[in-house]
């Protein structure tokens, strides 16, 4: 049985519990969040897990970091201390999203590896065997497809992204739009290249009910994937885009009729201006279900980076009501991220997330922060290092930076000028 | 005679020319926002201007960068190099607040490299003299900041921070507010104490005569700065902070009549859901007088990531309606940035009211994007990295990956997927 459905039933399950302890909540309001579907928790049941992660309406922002071989100077070796970088910086799930080289062992090392949920990309799996097998991922059959997704179930993967809703009727529509990039999905160019070239329905949307079994088997949660992603700005809320967000809708609903958890991935790039507009269709249309951005980016042209860009849609696209935001780094657009670049990512999405947090009044956010402004009046550094965000960081800049006068000088004696203002409004002493 | 006062009486100035032309706009737009007090341009009669500065209402957001000396190491050739890379980077206007050390030598220096406006602080140089001369600032003369003012805008210096509005009444206020961190701005905190000890009224306050006097004659524009600009998330928008406001909104009304040029400092540490009513506000109480804003940081736990952190609030503010933006270092509140660091905190910002500026629909700033994507379309790797927002970051980020696949591969033949979806959409085939 899945959460949803022993949500449905009246149960708290350990799970649920474990998330309220997490969140500061009630365990009924985490209960009640899961079976009206505007909260999901990530936790394969054939994974112990030893941080199961809820995601949803009420509940603290989450970040996501995404790893993987590609190409061929891939290495499980490297990948993994990425995965670890993410793990140390405060990420909350990692995304596995190998699309080459060896994908099981690859997927099978993250999910032994870390205590948070993995989520996968299983088609760039699929099409990768077929490529092996026939010379091109075109020649996937869907049995192939469903193996694959089943074979990552089994491992444990605790969520799936999957392009369920790109169907051909939304492709024709993406065609008629005129867009500037018309698919910048990658998973979702392989699924709609394969779908044109065997005249064939996207098999993920017609045998959708193949794909909810296995989910509530494992109790995985979808990520219900967006291959209408608007590659930039002047693509973002088109025809395309939203006539696929109400086929997520339809498919959210029968998600949640048949027992499984699910959410839904959004944009991309989005100007300011459009953000909220975009999270709250996307809260309409899908019935509230949860909502993983990827970003969003405020300005194509910021490569190099995108990672600051994307910590400010991330912000505002939490603070306007989405709860899962999936990191972008400062190679977005050039390459593969560095280790460096991966802890970066997160550490900026995490930002992004506590400030949302903040303007939603989530429960414990505004503490952490008053708690470092007082350490910060008191001028006791050691305590504010250990409450930033990465303490890590801060405490190699303070030591950088330690020849600086960063407390009162002994110049002015009793005539200091922050020593008079001191005593009048009981504020610690500033260096001059 | 002022920009302001030409402009009051129907005259469109060759600076007024120049910045319509930098805008894509109309002189008489121009003329008429000055006129109004909507728009400033940066530009000291003393001073040949390579690049007077436009600020305000209808205006590209603009980005500020600090530099200065400050403690024992400091050192001019240091600071210069930060002043190079800001240019380098893009940055539209420099402010030197040395606050130590030959404090004429640094400004001087700074104003014959730049082709951007140059702002200062008085202040800190009127302080520190003192402090040299009696022992103390707290024994600094009227005359003698005055003095330091007039010297500065002598100097050429295109705009001065000055406490104007941080009077008794306020940090009375203040104190009552009961706030966490009572007073973070460093020349505020000097300016109170010097007031407390001599139980004086801010004699910026009290001879603002004399400040507009100064400024008239060289055309200086005026930065009122906010001595009460919150520390922490938890002040923001407090009693303190407000009544200081209100007082900036009377000085402006007083600037404006006395044919100055004026704008106004603002926060500083604010939530993502107070930074539209502190615009707003601001905008309301000084009469439409351009917001520069000091980040605002959107979180107070960020340290050593204080770029990022300002990136969010910047954008959202500018997006708002502040029209210039301070650059925030990843070095704030630990201490000096780094040249490094100066060159990644005007990106950052540059990004900020970039992405303000497409949610603004500010002219010219959706056409940057659309090459940017349409080279990306293309895969044409040149114009994408000329495009960018810092080619050198982007053309070394490519290089370092120069070994990744980012064209299509050759595996497939005939039936690749990219291929076969790319012929049908137009698209140019991605890789695999």
């Amino acid at each position: 049985m899945s959460q949803i459905s022993r949500a449905l039933s009246g149960e708290i399950t350990p799970e649920m519990e474990v998330v309220a302890g997490q969140e500061g909540m009630e365990p009924e309001l985490i209960r009640r969040g899961i079976a009206e579907g505007t909260i999901v928790i990530l936790c394969n049941n054939r994974r112990d897990h030893a941080n199961p992660v809820g995601i949803g309406a009420g509940l603290r922002t989450k970040v996501s970091a995404s790893v993987g071989l590609h190409g061929g100077g891939a290495d499980i070796g490297v990948e993994m201390k990425k995965v670890d970088a993410a793990v140390e910086a405060g990420v909350d799930s990692i995304m596995d999203l190998s699309v080459s080289g060896d994908i099981d062992a690859m997927r099978r090392a993250t999910i032994a590896a870390v205590p948070t949920p993995v989520g996968t990309l299983p088609l760039y799996q699929a099409m990768n065997e077929a490529g092996d097998r026939y010379g091109s991922p075109v020649h996937m059959t869907v049995n192939e497809l469903f193996e694959v997704i089943e074979r990552q179930a089994a491992d444990g993967v605790d969520f799936l992204a999957l392009h369920c809703g790109t169907t051909m009727s939304v492709v024709e529509r993406a065609k008629q739009e005129g867009r500037i990039d018309p698919l910048v999905s990658q998973g979702g160019s392989h699924l709609v290249g394969w779908m044109l070239y065997n005249r064939q329905e996207n098999p993920l949307y017609e045998h959708y009910g193949r794909v909810l079994d296995i989910a509530r088997r494992y109790d995985v949660t979808i990520s219900l994937a967006d291959g209408m992603r608007p590659g930039c700005l002047a693509d973002s809320l088109d025809g395309a885009q939203v006539e696929e967000l109400v086929i997520l809708g339809e498919l959210v609903r029968r998600a949640r009729e048949a027992g499984v958890q699910i959410m839904v991935k959004g944009p991309g790039h989005v100007p300011l201006n459009q953000i909220e507009a975009t999270v709250t269709l996307q809260k309409r249309l899908c019935h509230g279900a949860p909502y993983f951005v990827f970003g969003p980016l405020v300005t194509d042209i910021a490569a190099g980076y995108d990672h600051i860009n994307a910590a400010i849609g991330g912000a505002v696209a939490a603070w306007a009501g989405a709860e899962f935001i999936c990191y972008v780094t400062a190679a977005e657009h050039i390459g593969i991220p560095t280790v460096e670049q991966v802890r970066e990512g997160v550490i900026a999405a995490r930002i992004a997330a506590h400030a949302a947090d903040l303007a939603k009044g989530i429960k414990g956010a505004a503490d952490w922060d008053l708690k470092l402004s007082g350490a910060r009046k008191k001028l006791d550094w050691k305590e504010q290092i250990a409450l930033s965000i990465d303490p890590k960081r801060a405490a190699l800049l303070r030591k950088e930076r330690s020849g600086e006068s960063t407390t009162a000088c002994a110049m002015c004696g009793k005539y200091c000028a922050m020593e008079v203002l001191s005593r009048y409004l009981g504020a610690t002493r500033q260096s001059c």
